[in-house]
């Protein structure tokens, strides 16, 4: 039995979304944004029949048992919480919540209802041409260990559609092609692999100060451009190039994985591959999917297939157990988790730090959350030093 | 009136060389070769008249005015330095020598010889689609400063055409995609802006270690692999990536300079560029070019290209002199003279070392000569200390 839905957030995700949500049977039953008439908008242009901005107002709806949380990430952590703790099953968009603490939170409320779906949106691991790959490697296609994973993703502005100064514009509060592009690689190299990064070197730069319609007072401190280097656990070299500071050019995505034998290669959402003296050769062609509507958005094709095969795996979930929220393990079973959000928290938060410091930093996955008092006197301190 | 030619060394480049060199009119009165046998084989291959493994031999020939210096970087300096003192304008493969110290004493050499020329062979600066470009960037054609340049560079192994073990396969004497690929890119982003790198990042890795042939007890210690950073003098930064560990793909380079409202962007020998709001536009297209006849070699198209287009310039720069190594300046004055291969040098170091040592390293230009001594010493109390 397919439950009843609840959707945090207005942006362009959401538009995209709710259709395919509603391909694959769900009711979208409540909306929630942070002003009213956001929410109000939103329901309108959606046919959503509740609309609030009471967060309580959706969480505690008897018609709903599945979150779907898309809005600001400085809220992610707070609303995930709350409704795993009101029984709601899941699904926080990436990366999750602010910062690692942020993430803690979302882990310990996740470990805590394990009966609950707690997801993270990395829809790439559901994306056709990242299973073969995976599949691919899993089967030595390659012949010989991976030993370089080279990746570069082009786009468009990422503050091209936006209309208003918002948290995408922000750097601090989780905008920007690191947290929204760069979460995914990160998530996506361990998705491949079953390996995660041990050290870090990043250059995260915001080139893009002011559109035409962000100028003035506010500028745009998100960044619209990194590169990173990741060292994994067995000795594999990740390195990623991701350009958004490039005006009007389409989403453009090449990951490659190197053998000292061959290659495997997804360009676009396409597999090639080649191995020992042989020419590359085709290994997944990416077709229409009838059951995948693609709505015209700015979104790449990429990820909104992704989520297409993801909100199916939920149905495939749900569908076989007739218990309002009880559901199966399996057919999700290879999505993110919170684990893995707070994995790729840790990653972002270390490439961030690499690209202040000038140095190769050590990802160091937080397990406590950090004593507030202490951060206290840490920044008292560091007050003191600055004004000595 | 076109000088004579002496060559050293017998590798791929020569044999392109000297077609070219011979469509442009001039003539290779000698070669020279680490071994006679190399040499007499080539000078067979090529029909040049007279071959040698004695350096003096071709430096000394009265028919020789132009020395190309194409062997292993060990003896760029020594060659070099030589020709220019015996009075012989001398054009030397990049980067020029195997480290700053040998670069240093081309350009003292250099500085001291004016009347010679005496250039490193980075022919990009001669790529049709690079001056092109390097046009539009000085005609404001982005509307607004440099902010990034985008570098990409994938070939297929740089190890699978050798066959012996010789200086290519070894990182410290001048092999790898890094001094072999990087002198190009970090010579051409120069060229491109005017401006050089103040720090560096780099990874630079040796993934190949032995191939059908080079197996046993020599290993490849040369790098496939190698993704830098550049910050420049006035904040541009530049990030790179050259990829070579994928074996039997062709070579595909994409450089892009991008500002905060538009970019160019040279793909293979073409160029394109987008500004404001507009679609890409082609800008240049490369046609073939009955002057520039295209050899069946591995080296890629626009290297070859801009070979040819840098031999028709020293044409132009010898012709119309009738004294016998007369030149006028014009024609080659935008070539790279010694003080740019010692810059590279500079940098590629750097980039070594950032390498080792995880963290951004300043790029510092050598100006003396160090002392010996000195560096005795280091070693002596370096070696004291790891056996304490």
């Amino acid at each position: 039995m397919l439950p009843g839905i609840g959707v945090f957030g207005t942006g362009p995700v959401v538009k995209v979304l709710v259709p395919i949500l509603r391909e694959n049977g769900f009711r979208i039953e409540a909306i929630w944004s942070r002003t009213i008439q956001e929410a109000q908008e939103t329901a309108k242009a959606l046919n959503i029949p509740f609309f609030t901005n009471k967060i309580d107002d959706v969480l505690l709806r008897k018609d709903v048992d599945l979150i779907f949380v898309l809005c600001s990430p400085n809220l992610h952590a707070q609303i995930s919480v709350k409704a795993l703790g009101i029984g709601k099953h899941v699904v926080c968009d990436k990366p999750a919540g602010l910062n690692q603490a942020d993430a803690l939170k979302m882990v310990r409320a996740g470990q805590y209802y394990p009966s609950l779906i707690s997801l993270i949106n990395h829809s790439f691991r559901f994306l056709p041409a990242f299973i073969q790959l995976k599949k691919k490697i899993e089967d030595n296609y390659l012949g010989s260990p991976i030993t370089l994973i080279d990746i570069r993703i082009q786009s468009g502005s990422l503050f091209t559609d936006i209309d208003a100064f918002d948290w995408k514009c922000d750097g601090v509060m989780g905008g920007g092609t690191l947290n929204l592009v760069g979460s995914h690689i990160v998530d996506l190299v361990t998705f491949l692999t079953g390996e995660k990064a041990v050290r870090v070197h990043g250059v995260v730069r915001n080139f893009t100060k002011q559109t035409d319609i962000i100028k003035g007072i506010r500028q745009i401190t998100a960044p619209d451009f990194c590169a990173f280097q990741m060292e994994l656990q067995d000795g594999i070299l990740v390195t990623v190039t991701i350009n958004s500071h490039t005006i009007g050019s389409s989403f453009q995505q090449e990951i490659m994985v190197c053998s000292s034998t061959g290659h495997l290669v997804v360009r676009g959402g396409d597999l090639f591959g080649r191995k020992d003296k042989n020419t590359e050769e085709v290994i997944y062609l990416d077709v229409e999917d009838l059951k995948c509507p693609m709505p015209n958005s700015a979104l790449p094709k990429t990820f909104i297939k992704g989520l297409c095969k993801m909100v199916s795996a939920l149905r495939e979930a749900f569908l076989p157990v007739n218990d309002q929220a009880g559901w199966i393990k399996e057919p999700v079973s290879a999505a993110a988790n919170f684990e893995d959000g707070l994995y790729v928290q840790a990653v972002l938060s270390a490439i961030k730090q690499s690209s202040q410091n000038k140095q190769w930093v050590k990802v160091s996955v937080m397990t406590e959350q950090p004593d507030k008092n202490e951060l206290l006197s840490a920044v008292v301190r560091r007050t003191a030093i600055s004004m000595s």
